[in-house]
């Protein structure tokens, strides 16, 4: 299904090499002052060829707003948009029409749907998640409004990583570099870890990660849409997402109850925790403090080099991609991963808005 | 919100110390042939008291189902059903009335809703998961129609860790222990360590691994319902729960994508991957493949010894709470996982069935 | 499906032959103070046995909820249900098993789900109101809190009706007779034209009329759920409802635009409109008129006298129905319709809310 | 809200005077073989100039289909579309911008939303119709491959009538005149009463009734979702709609259940019904007779004569509109109520598919 949120509810459409990839956000509250300028920037930072660690295809990627919007301000309308595809090599596929790439998602579209646009994977292109981070571009100004702020960045390349919590990083410096990651020598070394794996004709994963400051207590709709369930439900969603994990996530399996609980203090006149291995969420509801997690991407599975695999008249055969690919989608998969956090965040902004008389 | 589900459809309601919990499934398709012992026999396994690992409190936790059955098949209408709460201690929580307990949802249920039952942490109880155990069974049973398996077990206790893959044990034995693991010999040492953490007066936390065998492929709805997605939102609702991993998962964002990629063979008339780090789902769709996940839960919140702590009225106060609490979640969450792994799995079983003419 | 509305949700479920009906109330905001009484009596209002014109059977309709409340107010979680059914001869209908009664869902429920629940009309008999009455009658006290208050009443039987505008009656009348009509003199021909249909062994449709006062303009959200739309869909959900007009409704459509307009006027420093054609609603929204409608009724199925029909097998047979029915369904349903256009009306309370920042 | 339909669903966007309507059709099954002349014929039909009756207004109304469409069929992935608006002469609306005309929702798009778009109606103008006039015309070629046809036609304007049943019409006939009547006789006198409320510079109402015959037994889902509501649901939310009835509608509650009753009959191997009071619909399930419904339009309400008014600062007016507009919407009205029914019917299609094991 294609619509994402209860109330700030995002749908979207569009294949890789098709028209247009757009969507329609409805549930966006009248009187939003709109910087379509902010729209563009954010999928600037998604777009290929922003660098030479990206890929070299060249998208214009402009965002066409077509309804919803007034004098600059949202309208409580639906605010339909668009994308149009361009710098097509629709031919470049047809080698790939019956074949079944490995990892990818032609296999299990055929399987599902018994007919597929292959042309450069189709709907299941990361292609499709421009119209996510179009929307979130527009979540992130309503969030804005009410002082919460979200901030993702690369923590992780293959076995590169930053050892420091987010909290001892600047992240202002994430935009600083071409792999988003604002801890600069790990940055470095990332960038030569993805270069590699570009000289190898090869492909690496990571972690991003994301904060989220200023949300207030409240936000998460137990039982079924706690905050973090909706977050991970949110990351999950993206291509090539293998995990999610908030807070202590993983490695706070292995704490005991008395290191893992977050003790509450007083500062001033408000409620606060000692420690936040909650990750800003306890029993699904925000509780004021920062919201933070992890999200694991694998490497990408299209590979500049031979690999076997099987047609769809179940022959063994053998592909050797050429064409211009990410060896690392984690640099542009930043402004996703704060696109997609932030539907959310406006989504129960507006739920919370509701829960009691 | 407390409805799960696209089609087979779960609502859920109930406080710890209500009247009841319960639940209705709306969506089932008539024709079910239901075997009431067998969601019994989940109940029973989610149940407190059932060995000396768990909580000492003694619930019956019987079902009783109100509507959608007739002459021992569903009818298509939907299924009510209820447990009615016993041995219900309310007058313990009294002191409790205006606490904030470390890591518990009393302070952010109070500041979303203004109010809350606190008895027993109220909606916030795991016991809430009795309604989920109840339907997920009714799940199961449809999945088995079709040839769908589904079976978890505790692979992780604090540091105490199975160290084989899911394929080299077998989990025929994971209920023949108390701790619910397969491998017996770790199955030991998680109990022990279980008791360790009981007699410190402390908690524990660690990994269930959930694996789902004979799914047809074509489950999943891109790009926003994609099946590990809702297999994400699904685990990460369920309390304690603080991450989620599927296929290669964090692990796989080290590997290269040579290494990483499944490659396709034919297994006699059928495609087959060599490999399965993708954990038989890519592009969000199932793919025949073993489906298997892992769900990270933290240590129990509440511990029977002295922590610092707030109240409503910002005095900062100590609790030492007594009574009879799990030391480990893990064991009595196995039933939860496979449940809601179960909802999941029968709801895109169901949207799949009219994805293509 | 048997969920009704978007935020201020309803879950019923429950045959007429089972152990319980019963619902499931979520999103309704926490703090508002509820009054069971208040529930009960409009339990009371859909009872039968309340009258001679009404069927003879018991059932005591007691209303018993599970969650969601504390100490007298409701908490934001969801609100459980049930009511018991009694007095129940189920096999009274061992003889209807197999055949399909005219003008009953018999027929068109087997061939929808292969099987049914035949004791009372399963899930298709209008004792499954019952949970809308109890969960109306919740959103009535959400609704009276804000000043909404919703009144029905009947204004047809057969060919007797009520020739004067709702303006033009004491509606607090209306509970004073029997038949629920506030015009006292059409209220004994009513009362007289059931109690014909009652010796006839036969039946008598109507209609319904049900104003809302109070509503601030705002409510409704276009384009697909315009307020109007809404309770239209919720009226004609209710058994053996086949028409539905709000304003001027279906007599509007003889008049010409220039009588039919609503002329804007200033009434001190609010505006308002000279007459009310539009029923309290333009383009989908209230405008804080009276919001009114009427609902078509048609006269039972169940008739006590000889009819054919064809059963299971496809054999033609006759049929002699005995036993306690109502000659007419109008008087009791007066509650259903209150409580469903009090659903739809906190519904849309909740939603404009959230319309604009 | 602004999406309709749980399975096969429509989202649509766009303002009168805004860049484009538009729409995006998610749940449509895959392998659908789409004309798209068949589309922009239904788009034809609804547009503006296309007869002496209607406004002269010009408009394009060109659908341009952006995805979820290869090689001539469905993919199921989502349908995008967009319709250009052309012809607009916004500076012509400057002097209505705050000014709240009569019966029209500009007073309570400013209650509601607190500013809108004024051109041409925004976002409550009619012309938004066109993105359901096309997903309709979609779903209608999903129903035609499983033998359902919908036909719609104008029977009545203002007093003028058509008096036979449908059952005595030739329906092919509908189209061969302007005003959609299949009565060729009836058809001429409402074209005479257009143009008389055309040259008095005001407006008619009307009715249209609908016809969907094919359609198999089992479509409904009770209790919320029964057939007829979601029909009612649908027609209700297209702009001047007051009121739907479906069957014997409102002039069957003057019936005794001895009439209205449907008999069940054998013909052949199948059970039909001897009358078809029920509408084609029974306990909201539809049981394979014809289903047809009467669908109530008030008059328009932009009169091309001075009215009295108030505007957004409360002082009253007089306006007196120039420009081209409709002094009847029924013609144009025909293929938009067509559509929604399309949509309902292969909603529910769909959805019935899942019904049973």
């Amino acid at each position: 299904m294609n619509t994402f949120g209860q109330i700030f509810r995002l749908t979207t459409f569009g294949e890789s090499h098709g028209v247009a990839i757009g969507g329609v956000i409805d549930g966006c509250p009248s009187g939003l002052e709109l910087d379509v300028e902010k729209v563009q920037k954010d999928l600037d930072r998604r777009k290929p060829g922003q660098s030479h660690i990206t890929t070299q295809r060249k998208e214009g990627d402009k965002v066409e707003f077509l309804s919803g919007i007034f004098e600059g301000k949202t309208t409580g309308t639906p605010i339909g948009f668009i994308i149009r595809n361009k710098d097509q090599h629709s031919r470049d596929y047809n080698n790939l029409r019956e074949i079944f790439r490995p990892s990818h998602a032609d296999y299990t579209y055929i399987k599902k749907y018994g007919r597929r646009d292959h042309r450069g994977g189709g709907r299941s292109s990361a292609r499709e998640t421009i119209a996510r981070v179009a929307a979130g571009a527009v979540a992130k100004q309503l969030l804005q409004n009410i002082g919460v702020n979200i901030q993702a960045y690369v923590s992780q390349v293959g076995e590169v990583e930053v050892k420091k919590s987010y909290l001892e990083l600047d992240l202002g410096l994430t935009e600083s570099n071409i792999v988003r990651c604002p801890d600069l020598e790990t940055a470095e070394k990332m960038i030569a870890r993805i270069e590699e794996a570009g000289h190898n004709h090869d492909t690496v994963g990571g972690v991003i990660t994301c904060v989220a400051t200023g949300a207030p207590a409240g936000l998460g709709e137990p039982v079924f849409n706690k905050l973090h369930a909706d977050l991970g439900h949110a990351m999950l969603g993206i291509n090539a997402v293998k995990g999610f994990e908030y807070g202590s996530g993983f490695a706070g399996t292995r704490l005991s109850g008395s290191e893992h609980n977050d003790v509450f203090v007083k500062d001033g006149e408000t409620i606060r925790t000692k420690t936040n291995h909650s990750g800003g969420v306890q029993g699904g509801i925000s509780n004021g403090e920062d919201i933070y997690f992890r999200v694991a991407f694998k490497p990408i599975a299209t590979l500049l080099k031979e690999q076997h695999t099987v047609d769809s008249s179940s022959h063994e055969v053998t592909i050797n991609p050429k064409g211009r690919h990410d060896p690392c989608v984690l640099p542009r998969a930043v402004p996703i991963v704060e696109a997609m956090a932030a539907l959310v965040l406006a989504d129960h902004f507006l739920m919370n808005s509701i829960s009691k008389l």
